[in-house]
């Protein structure tokens, strides 16, 4: 039995966590939960998990939240950063699973680990804006952190039975997105709403836009190369419109070893959940007979500038990273409030990026300096766009 | 450095063998080469490695080497069943590898796995006929078999890191071989010389017709068998026709592990010589942007009746795999004298099947007697054909 704390609870990855917990009554519990506001959502959660605590984002969902559920029951509700702080650290907690949205996921995530705790992670800011720190704290409090990634899961499982030091390269592969094949001028005219339909994976509008902008797979790139432990000029990303291919590992041999799977986050999840386990499922199971072709081709750096953007953000490492990860959040906040084009998204972030002065191996109070640099950078590029 | 015998050095592994051994002349020495009759290669060859030893069919043939090559060379030319023992079991070997054509493969790996060789297997028949005093020996002598058919290297490979209890099943891949799209009747007319021409990979004349009739793959299901230790129900074949993915395992949990590569015998040849290590090698690396698409599809068991009799001979167990072999090896050598037709093949096989009296865990002269009864039984049959 594994005590499980959920950092976002109400998100995509979240409501997925939990519905591989309630399939597995008897590998998990639930001890806290958190969430930004859906209070309605985490009130249904609160009643049928029973955690311990709960944390929200202010002391008016809090309110709002303990006016809502059953007063019989005694999970303490908690708010603001001291209360995603106890969803990460608490002590009947084995394993936290990481599933805030964007760079909010950061300081709970080190507190997590911190406090020793087995970490699945979904966050992918976390690596991608300090995957140095991350990694070295992890290594030295003997943490594991797994990945929940679909694609991250996929290159640990690559990986695993096979030596680091025979890797040639990972192949991140990457479904292209609902406008895979737009021309430019087609991008400049795409709505939110189109934006929001991902051809494969149901995610949360942040995590939509990214892909369909390529952005998703930017990050994702700077998240292997720490999650792994792998120089960015070795990670390559591969065009696979039917999200079978989950990515894949070429050893020095040439041999590749690849992991399938049907585009279902709650394989990743429950790999995460209970590895070295493998827990039993027969509701999602990939048959490729069906899917009958698998297809393959580069990405086009041209149409999808974002990739581009994060190779060198990745390569630059220092605060480059963060700050591309924050102008990315504005320029998609951006996007969503139909502010700027689609196209315009991978503009703000360049600027942002030219404009912003590096620190090398920064603290994580450099690294969150440049994120609300970037952050106001961004905003001004976008007032100034309109 | 490891000292490396070799079964059957002439033929297509054989030479694809030596041509990874030459690439790393630091990793590995040629201590003994067999061959059945073609001297004028096993000249060259005695001239390249310098063995110690080299064995052929018979005297005949023994006397003709040993005129053929430089009287300054120290290499002793054997012959006859004594001398593959020999090469089989030479003390300054410390692996073997099994490539010699058809069940006379069979003896010579159990004496090297007797004299406590590593193998790497290519003779499929060993597997076929004797799995089970095989791999009960191998472990008994603390032997490592490796696998270096393309699938049974990629299944091991996919099976690395992970767990036996967590497997759903192992998907052997299939090229389809050169007739997947011809109908009965076209299949009824073709011609040795088509059935030698395989789409994806060089081979000699029996795998290449094994192949084209599918009988290939049913060899392979029965070895995968035996190779780890599965139910046959669990091993299932697909058609894959770009032959890229080489197999696929499924887990309990809906993940798939696939190996993919270039369809190059030296890849699984040099994996399973320097398991655990791998040798870099630059000049067969998979481009899967290149190939672009790979399909998948299910076998055509009308078509290709021999899959479905080498699951049956291979559930039933004891003698009948032998059998099932015997009568093949009799049916493609008639075939490719023209005595019988393509699609006569499965029907000699099964006849020869059908009327066998099955012996349950036979010994080693049992198998023997059987696939000589076989042999009888399928020429009678072919006799009685013209």
């Amino acid at each position: 039995m594994k005590n499980i704390s959920i950092l976002g609870s109400t998100g995509s990855i979240g409501v997925n966590a939990l519905d591989v917990i309630t399939s597995n009554p008897s590998s998990f519990r639930v001890v806290a939960l958190s969430a930004k506001e859906n209070t309605f959502l985490l009130k249904k959660q609160i009643e049928r998990f029973k955690p311990n605590i709960v944390a929200v984002i202010d002391s008016k969902h809090a309110q709002e939240l303990e006016n809502m559920i059953d007063p019989e029951l005694t999970t303490e509700i908690l708010f603001g950063s001291d209360g995603y702080r106890e969803v990460a650290t608490l002590k009947e907690a084995d394993m936290v699973i990481s599933a805030m949205v964007g760079s909010a996921g950061l300081i709970p995530t080190m507190e997590a680990i911190d406090a020793g705790k087995d970490i699945a992670l979904a966050n992918k800011e976390t690596m991608v804006m300090a995957g140095d720190i991350i990694t070295r704290k992890a290594q030295k409090k003997g943490v594991r952190i797994l990945p929940v990634d679909s694609e991250h899961s996929a290159i640990f499982q690559c990986l695993s039975g096979h030596r680091h030091r025979d890797i040639r390269r990972i192949i991140l592969t990457a479904s292209g997105g609902p406008f895979l094949n737009l021309s430019w001028e087609e991008l400049t005219k795409v709505k939110p709403a189109q934006a929001l339909k991902h051809p494969n994976w149901n995610m949360g509008p942040k995590v939509t836009v990214d892909s369909a902008s390529m952005m998703n797979k930017g990050l994702e790139v700077i998240e292997a190369k720490w999650f792994f432990s792998i120089d960015i000029d070795r990670i390559e990303v591969q065009i696979h419109p039917q999200s079978i291919i989950h990515s894949m590992v070429e050893y020095i041999d040439g041999a590749v070893i690849a992991q399938l799977g049907m585009p279902d986050m709650r394989i990743p999840i429950a790999y995460a959940l209970s590895y070295p386990e493998r827990l039993p499922c027969s509701d999602h199971l990939l048959d490729i007979l069906k899917v009958g072709r698998l297809d393959f081709f580069s990405p086009d750096l041209e149409k999808f500038p974002n990739l581009k953007l994060a190779y060198e953000a990745g390569k630059a490492g220092g605060t480059m990273p963060s700050v591309l990860n924050a102008a990315n959040e504005i320029a998609v906040e951006s996007f969503l409030k139909e502010l700027i084009r689609f196209t315009d998204m991978p503009k703000v972030i360049e600027l942002v990026l030219s404009s912003h002065q590096m620190k090398t191996a920064p603290t994580i109070d450099e690294i969150l300096d440049a994120d609300l640099w970037a952050r106001k950078s961004a905003n001004t590029i976008v007032e100034r766009m309109n």
